[in-house]
Order: C-alpha cells, then sequence, then structure tokens
C-alpha cells in the first residue's frame, strides 16, 4: 500500500516530466524542413513497426494461460511509457536533431528492445511495475544506442547493425534476463507456465503479425533505393528459419511444438537484422535457417537447463529468440558485409553484452523494491472479472 | 414474417439505388485527373482505415459473450452498406468532385461513424436492422458534415476538427445513444452483458487494431507536408490516453478493468482529432492524458448512473469513448488552435448534438418498427449452429 | 518412420537447391535499376499480400475446431517454401528479368494459389506433405503462368486477368479439388469437420484480413494513375458480395451460417480480380453482389452433393470461394472489358481448368505416397500439448 502511494507520486511526476520535454521536443522541431514525401513513406514502415510492438508482441505473450489480460495491458503500458520518454530524451538538445518520423522509428526500436526484456520476467511482475521497468529501460536503451550505433564518445568505430539484432533484439533478451534474476524466487520455479490451445492461437497471431511487417522494421531507416533488396531479404531470412524450426522442432522433440513454431520461425528475422541490407538472398536463407535451427534448439533443449542450473526462469523464452540469434546475426556481419570494421563490431557486440547485463541487474533489483504479485502468471491478482 | 417481406424488397430496391448511381458516379470520375501518386499515398491510409473499420470496431465489439458471430457479422453489413450509399449520395451532382481516393476516405469516415452509433444498441436488435440502420444513418452524417465540415449554408464557418472528434465521433456516439431511447425496453434492463476471457482478448484485439492505425484515420486527409507532426500527435496523445486509463482505471475501482484499458485507451486518439495538426506533442499528451481520465471516469462512474436513472443502455459505452472525448476535444481546440474561430467551433459543436440527437430519436422509432430479437445479446436467435 | 527418412533427405535437398539458386538470383539482379520510389510503394502493397497470406488464409483455415495449431503451422510452410521456390525458379535464366519486388509479389500470388488449393485438403495430410505439396504445386503453378499469363508459346492471346480471378483464384481451387481426389478415403467420408465459438470468430478474423487487404492484392502491380479506380472497384465489388451473401444466406438456410459470411463475403473480391481496372464502379458492385450470391449457394447447395455424388470433400469450400466465382470472373471480363480478344480470355481459362486438374490429380497421388495422419482433422497426432 505504501509503495502503492510512492508509486502514484513517482509516476505523477514521471508524467510531468514527460509533458515539460515533450513540448520542448516540439518547439526544436518547428525549424526542421525534412522532405514530407520521404517521411510519409518512412510513416508507413512506422505503423507497420507499431502492429509489431502493440499486436504483434502482445498477443505472442497471451499463451501463459491465465495471464493474459496481464500480459495485453503491459503491452499498452510499455509502448505508451517509453515512446515518450524516448522522445523527450533524445531532444534535450545533446543530441543530433531529426526528422519527426525517424525520430519516432527510433523510439519505437527502443520500445521493441523493452517488450523482449519485459518477455524474460513477465507474469512475475505487478503491473505497474512494468511502467517502472520502461522507466528504466530507455535511458540504458539510449546509453547502449548513443556508445554503439552513434559511437558518440568514438571508442567503438562503425558497427553493422541496421535491423538491430545487436542494439535491439540482444540488448533487450540480456537486459531481461539479468533483471530476471532479482525477479525470480525460489518459489517461482516450482510454478509451471501453462498454455491452451486458445492461447496458443492468439500467440500464432502475435507471431504472424510480427513476421508479416518484420521487414518493415529493418528497413525503416534504410535509404529508398536499398528498400527493395532490404526487404525481400528479411523475408527469405523468415522463410529459412520458418522451415528450420519445424524440421529441428519435429527431430528433437519428435512432435511439433506450437511454441517452437511461434517463436523460433522468427529468428531469422532477428539474425538478419545486422545484415539485411548486405547479404544476397542466398546468404539471407542460409543466415534465416541457422537462426532458427539454433533458437529452436535452444527452446527445446537450453531452456529447461538453464532454469536448473541457473535459476534463471525466461518466460518467453527471449534468450533463444532474441538474444543468441541477435547475437549470431552480428557476428555474421563478419562473413556477409565486404570492408566491415572487425574490431569495431565485436566490440559493439561485446559493450552491448555487458551493458545489457549490467543495466539488467540493477534494474530488476530497483523493480523488486516495489513488491511481488500474490500469485504470478495470474489475471486475478489485478484484473475484475479475472477468473 | 411479414416485416421480412417488407425488407426484402426494401432491400432489393436499395441494392438497386446503389448500382445505378454507383455506376452514375463511375462516369463523372473519368473527366477528373488527380495526381497518382499522392493519391496512392494517400490509399495506404485508406486501407489502414478500413483494417479499424473492420477489424478494430468488429472485434472490439466481440466482448459480449455470446454475440460475437451476431457483432461481427453487424460489422461486414454496416460497412457494406454505408460505403456505396454515402458514394452514391455525394456523387448525385450536388456536391463537389473529388478525387476517388478522397472520396472513398470520406466514405470510411462515414461508416466509422455509423459503426459507433451501431455500438450503442449493439444486440438489441436484429442482423437486418442494422442495414436499416445504416440506410438512414448515412444521410443524416452527411447532412451534418454538409452543414459543419463544408458550411454549405453558411451558417456556421471553419471549424477545427481534422480527425472528426465532432462529426465523426461525437455525431456517432450521440446518435447512437438517442437510437437506444426507442431499442431498449424496460425488460432489456434486467439482462447483463457479460463477457470472458477469450472474448475480452477479441476486444483487446480490435482495440489494439483501432490504436496502431488512429494516426492514419487522423491524417487521411492532410496535406503531406503536416502529415509527420500529426502522426506523432497522435500516437503521443494515446500513450497519455493509455497510461492515464491504466491509473485511473486502479484508482477508482482498486482493480484494472480490462474493458477500461480495451476501451479508454482510444480516448486520446478520438480528442486528438480536432487538434491533431494543430497541437504541440506536449499539448497532444495532456489532451490525451485528460481524455484518457474522463473516459474511464465514464465506463467506471456514469455508465451504471445513465442505465438507471436516464433508461438507457449503451452497449458498448460509445458515450463515454465517443461521446464525451469528442466534445471535449472539439472544445480543446479553442485553447490549441490559434487564430480559431471560436463561435464557429462551439457552432459546430451544436449543431453536432442537435442533430445527431435528432436523427437518432427519429432512427430508432422507425428501426424498432421492423421488430425486436427474440432473445437479445445472442447468436443462436438468428445464426446456425450457435450455442 | 521410413518415409519420414525418405522425407528429411528431400528436404535438405530442396534446402540446398533454394540456397544456391536464390544466390544466383542475388547475383542478376544487382544490373537492375528500377526506380525506388515506385518499388517503395509497390512494397506497401506486397506487405499487404503477405498479411493476407499469413494471417488471413492462415487463420481463415483454423475454423476447423482441433486442428487450429496445423493450420497454422501449415500456413506458415507452404508460404516459407512457395516463396524462395517460386523466385528460385523464376531467375534461372530462362525468364525476364523484373524489378525485385514486382518479382517477390508474383512469388506471393503463387503461394496464394497454392493456399487455395491445400485448402481444399486440409486436415486430410500431414504436416509435413504440406511442404510436399508446396514443393510440387508451384512449378505446375509457373507453368501455367508462362502460357496463359506471359503467353510465352503463343498460343493463347491477350488474357484479362489483373487480379488473378482465373490464374490464381480457379487454378488453386481447381487443383486443390483435383488433389482432394487422391487425398480422400472413404473412412474420411464419415468424419465431420466441426467448428465451435472460438475457431468461427478466428475464422473471421482471417477472413476480414482478406477483405481489408484484397484490393492491394489486385492492384499489386497495376500502374499508379490505375490504382485508385481498381482499389475503390474492388473495395465496391466486396460490399456487394458481402450483402449478397447475407441475404442468400439467410434465404437459403432460413439462418445465417458464420461459415458463409466468413468465406462468400470474400468472393466479390475473386470475381473482380480479372476485370478490377477496367469495370466502372457499377459493374463491380454487379459482380461482386452475384459472386456472392452464387459462392453462397455452393456452400449451402453444392457442398454436401459435391460430398455425396463425387467422392470429394473440399475441407475449406475452396471450390466455392474460389473455383466458381474465380471462372465467373474471368467470363464477366467478356462482358466488361471493352475491346477484349474474347477467344484468347476463353482458351486462358480452359487452358487453366485443364491443366489445374490434370496437375492436381497427379500432385496428390504423389502426395498421397507419403502416408496418411492417424486422425484426420487433429492435431494431437502431431503436435505436442495438444488435447
Amino acid at each position: 500500500m505504501k509503495l502503492k502511494g510512492i508509486f502514484s507520486k513517482f509516476f505523477l511526476m514521471a508524467l510531468f516530466f514527460i509533458g515539460c520535454s515533450v513540448q520542448l521536443f516540439a518547439q526544436q522541431n518547428e525549424s526542421e524542413a525534412i522532405s514530407s514525401i520521404l517521411q510519409v513513406q518512412q510513416y508507413d514502415r512506422a505503423i507497420h513497426i507499431m502492429a509489431m510492438l502493440l499486436i504483434g508482441f502482445g498477443f505472442l505473450m497471451v499463451f501463459v494461460k491465465k495471464y493474459g489480460r496481464s500480459a495485453l495491458t503491459a503491452t499498452f503500458l510499455l509502448v505508451s511509457i517509453s515512446l515518450p520518454i524516448y522522445l523527450s530524451i533524445k531532444t534535450l538538445g545533446i543530441f543530433e536533431a531529426k526528422g519527426e518520423i525517424e525520430q519516432f522509428i527510433l523510439a519505437e526500436f527502443s520500445a521493441a528492445s523493452l517488450l523482449i526484456a519485459a518477455g524474460a520476467i513477465l507474469g512475475r511482475i505487478k503491473i505497474f511495475q512494468y511502467i517502472i521497468l520502461g522507466l528504466l529501460f530507455v535511458p540504458f536503451y539510449i546509453l547502449n544506442e548513443l556508445i554503439v550505433v552513434e559511437d558518440y564518445f568514438q571508442i567503438v568505430g562503425k558497427v553493422a547493425d541496421t535491423g538491430g539484432s545487436i542494439v535491439i533484439h540482444a540488448f533487450g533478451a540480456l537486459f531481461g534476463i539479468a533483471a530476471a534474476v532479482s525477479l525470480t524466487t525460489k518459489k517461482d520455479m516450482e510454478i509451471p507456465i501453462q498454455s491452451d490451445a486458445t492461447t496458443d492461437k492468439y500467440s500464432v497471431l502475435g507471431s504472424m503479425v510480427l513476421w508479416v511487417f518484420w521487414p518493415s522494421f529493418c528497413a525503416a531507416l534504410v535509404p529508398a533505393d536499398a528498400i527493395p533488396h532490404t526487404i525481400v531479404n528479411v523475408f527469405i531470412a523468415l522463410c529459412g528459419s520458418t522451415l528450420a524450426t519445424y524440421i529441428a522442432s519435429v527431430s528433437i522433440r519428435g512432435k511439433v511444438s506450437i511454441a517452437d513454431i511461434a517463436n523460433a520461425a522468427l529468428a531469422g528475422g532477428v539474425a538478419i537484422g545486422a545484415t539485411c541490407d548486405f547479404a544476397s538472398h542466398g546468404q539471407a536463407m542460409v543466415i534465416g535457417a541457422i537462426a532458427g535451427t539454433i533458437s529452436t534448439v535452444g527452446f527445446a533443449k537450453l531452456q529447461d537447463k538453464q532454469q536448473k542450473f541457473h535459476k534463471i526462469i525466461d518466460t518467453c523464452g527471449v534468450s533463444n529468440l532474441h538474444g543468441i540469434p541477435g547475437i549470431f546475426g552480428g557476428l555474421a556481419a563478419i562473413v556477409v558485409v565486404k570492408g566491415l570494421d572487425i574490431p569495431a563490431q565485436l566490440k559493439g557486440i561485446a559493450i552491448t553484452v555487458v551493458l545489457a547485463l549490467v543495466a539488467g541487474l540493477l534494474t530488476g533489483k530497483i523493480v523488486s523494491l516495489f513488491g511481488k504479485p500474490k500469485e504470478i502468471y495470474n489475471d486475478f491478482t489485478e484484473f475484475h472479472d479475472a477468473e
């Protein structure tokens, strides 16, 4: 109850802060005059990404049987808190000014990374703790973006990561895993994560929305003349991972797991991110197929071990879908991208990994101060009319 | 049975009428030569709006437990009757000629308003009565559009309502509320409107589709250079209303209501409509937050009172989502839009309110002549294989 | 078990083949320089079509109660196998070079046709047999495309079929029906195909996704200046078929069947394909209304007879949704398209019908060699955790 009071004040302050700095943002932008036609074309991709964030990630996480209302509400809140915070911070005057839609797409990228992080701890925190998670995540995300993508401190060099394999997917997944360390109790270990025939299908719905719009995510900020090739690459990588996932799932498990299909089929999209505008279609196929295979192996073999030996529960398996395939994608650039600054690429990956783990641990600790739901993976503790 | 016979003839006539006048429409358009590239860009927004109409509104209304098949069929029919009727009337030669896509987007706006109106009486009329509702609604909608938006009779002046807070949302909601007066019996008052865990999630799906594509709705007919700012405004307003809805829902009810989240989270989109191309991002945030709050208060506090004291059942709570936030959005323009013709804005709102109420009452009376379902909120009276 | 081994090898070979030839494809494309801006606009339609393929067709097929996981997985696999195969074959050097997105859209068309074919036998083959179906289907599809659309052998002439009424819809449906002959046993005849309230709604979700994005399918490769008229035509045809479906369903059955609504409402989109860029809006309305009516008659009257007298089970009723309306659409061009080469149009239809039936029979035979599921229309034989 006390914490709730603290939270309320904290939150109102945050809202105020958002309001003010967004206002500031508006004033800054008036002087810009970036070609509207190109921005309208960018906008189409921005809206595709938004479909991925809300409908895609939201429904993908509905698979947890009795936690559907919470997962969808958490998605709404994570998106709604991260976008304005990101826009506010990026327009404080420290950073380079950008077109409104470009800036907005970068904000969507941070929301995507946050949703991935949240997937690791889904169901084991209270609803308002997702808001706190968002408030804490975004500044760390921006810091990593600053260091690795913009090379602000000139310590990295040029990293190939157009579609965010490293800075969006791997960062989010590792942040989430690290946060899970503080947010998982011994008791949590004994409670199974269940799905049923209806929630499974919602999950595939989310997965399909992500699959369909993934090329817009990767090509969002690619120059117009490189868009066609990039898009076809992403689709081919997704075809590769989908086929590989089916084969791997049957081969390893004997029967197909629909959770493998819903998740690992997307690993091609995760892995192609770093090289989506450089790879040939054949390379895209191979990257996708490898990513689908290792992701499925992760879901089928590693997830249980992770829980047993590392005492970490990764609710949505984000380490298998976004973590490992993201790093693999970043490394694939070494083979694929001609003239790549290989030390920079490796430094970029290393910094992202370290920063994500440290920031995640710290954030997990802070979020854990705000309590713990009475019953995990369950809507009824916080929702009216939930059975 | 007799009424069904009358209906059939009526309908065939209507179909004929549509066919003929749409034909006429086609001939007229041949002489136009509006830039195809801009129209193709408009088309992308037109299709986003269509996703909102069918999938968004359709699934948002699925929350009524045993009425899902009916709600989806009604959505299909309301869209399919209103688009051709609107296009037919607008090309009778009285009105200014427009580009085909622009004309079509205006038709989609009328369908949106009609779906809002239908939300108020959902479940308490027979399926074919939705068609009659559509046939009667569209001419009234066009009349209001003519008076308030186009100022055809030169009695209003220039009203700020780019995204239709007033003429689409408030008009539809008040029309529906007024129609509900004639279409709600005493017996209806005793029958609860129930949802369950699966239908709730369908409802959130509809809500998310509306949220994602809302910027395309508001920016549909905005000039290309104002689109980026408009779009970011709409998203920020939605972020504001989503956060505010969660806080208000918890604060008022103790626990979160998923129906609040699915509905009131959209109130920012409703309210920003009137000022979406004028507001700064900070103002958009504030408008969204206020709209989310008042909408949630409406769902949590007013809806029961409305039913008790005014004897009106508003099935989907459209007065709380579209009515009050729509009028609030129209009034917000007084603060936000520099150089606004304030008397015009107030006249526009007043005329819309009065016309919607009168037209709704009249339409409700006519629709009620065509009977009443044996059991309300239930598929089985009209659908095969419905349990 | 043995067949599974054979299959694995077969599949790895296929994957290799895809990889190689797609690689080849990439090298070829480098020399092309087609305007990127137009390709980006095409891309928006390409992604709409992808939404139709995965989410639209996928969920439309979820109506089979206990076969949802399989239907969605099959959709994933059918799309993922057909796109690379199509792209590989079309870039072997025999065919005319095209823009990357245009080529990709043509690949999506083949995937659409394949999904239609699969709809006829849905639930009566094993998951991996869908992959074999895809491998066999695509070359036949390309052959028909070569003969009828590109008139490679100069035996047909110019056929009007912009949106694929004939070469996509009718071809896929007839291929599927013919394949069903070999893939349906006497025992299958006795097993009912069941749906429930939840799966029905998933099916309508798929249907609505198809409805919304259908104009992008028809206008995908239409020149920019013809797009607005084409798009409005497709929407009007869909309005016509939706209204007609409701009337026909009530008139024939007494009550509405939600399966009629989910399916026959789309028949206007199927039928307008051949003439979508030529018809006037009035003609589009009439074509849509007729298509909706005959499709509903098919579902309500012909489907049972087909099963009884021809011993064919058409799981999704593709002959009623894609077969008959597709051929009707192709014939409608004779009335609608001025200066049409009528013999060419008839030859095009005839060749498509014959080729689809022969290829379907042959393919059905081959696919049947790979076995038969122990229990049809049921997830549990191949999926973990399926009830």
